[in-house]
């Protein structure tokens, strides 16, 4: 029985370009696994707080040696690190803000990154672990693009996500997002469109791709 | 009479690297300006919350066509625009946690960025402005060093305060900072205590040169 770790961090719900991309994934993954568990954080609608002193350095002790101050200290940060632990794969939404992503994901992050655990130590504990991001963003980075080079939510993720915590990352970026609304960007709306059905189909594709090498 | 605008978002306070150097670069500029005007916000001590969609929303509709709504939405963020622009210089410590900014001071970027005002418009309130950035961080990532590239603090900054907000902007390093903690980091402490005085001292330079700039 496989467990999917879903989080969603866009500040808008039904308009969510990357809320409907993790939707896609998460319906074929329910779908093609009938009987598997999912673990859904939605951190626009319950945000988490920023990481403060306490809980950071709660975690350079170990759970077993924390007196109960650290403990408490730590239990949000240790929900979060087993809720991915847990999880087969994880699936995050993770739409650009300002360049980047945003700071909600930024606080699950820095809750999740707890040296000698997850981060920093040869065997972290999502080492290998499948993840699925996606990255929407209103415009195009692509190379060849005048903002090519000015994407912080990829470069950064493939750093964090790929070599801070040691997971297994694979993209899907529906772009252009801000064409149908833009009046400048009209003439690429086509281009977003395409964009839109190359990421839905691609969500798809993975969540069944991931499920049989689960399986296998 | 000049105004600082000085943000501090360390999550250590007495032990904090970049707290020290904004804390020299305010008492040198204090010392200067008897009768300056200094606006202080420890995003630690304080923090914002994580922007969400009525407060972005609200930013799309000019300050005197504001729905009460809007205007009870968007009080924060006017409140964080306002300080910077009233602002003649503003101080952000910036220290790198888990390879980029900490979310406090992404939160309260996404609620100062607002498009037509502060960013996607010819004339930028914040245009021109002189910004010092503090980014404190714990290993080396110059080049020539293994974590060369790696760095998400200082250019994800030149592209969000520079390009984005107009900021003209001055990064103050200081580095090395886990090696008096860190064993294996033992060789590095004449490093770490190199990289502490050019920065308190590039601090105090930079507080000088920007009065008079200022007075002239």
């Amino acid at each position: 029985m496989a467990t999917l770790l879903h989080i969603d961090t866009s500040l808008n719900r039904e308009n969510s370009h990357s809320r409907a991309v993790t939707a896609a994934f998460r319906e074929a993954w329910e779908n093609e696994h009938k009987q598997s568990t999912v673990i859904y954080r939605d951190l626009d609608a319950e945000p988490i707080p920023h990481l403060q002193a306490a809980a950071y350095y709660a975690g350079y002790t170990p759970a077993t040696d924390q007196s109960p101050e650290e403990r408490a200290a730590f239990a949000l940060r240790a929900k979060l690190i087993e809720e991915a632990e847990a999880a087969d794969v994880i699936l995050l939404g993770a739409p650009m803000y300002n360049y980047s992503i945003p700071s909600t994901l930024k606080a699950w992050l820095d809750h999740v990154f707890a040296v000698g655990r997850t981060a920093m130590t040869e065997n972290p504990s999502l080492g290998g672990k499948p993840a699925v991001v996606v990255t929407s963003r209103g415009g195009s980075y692509q190379q060849g693009t005048p903002q090519h080079g000015n994407d912080y939510v990829q470069s950064y993720l493939h750093q964090a996500l790929g070599t801070g915590l040691g997971l297994d990352v694979t993209f899907i970026v529906p772009e252009l997002t801000l064409a149908p609304t833009v009046p400048a960007m009209a003439d690429l709306v086509p281009l977003f469109e395409a964009s839109r059905t190359e990421a839905l189909t691609a969500a798809e594709t993975h969540a069944k791709e991931l499920l049989m090498r689960l399986a296998a």
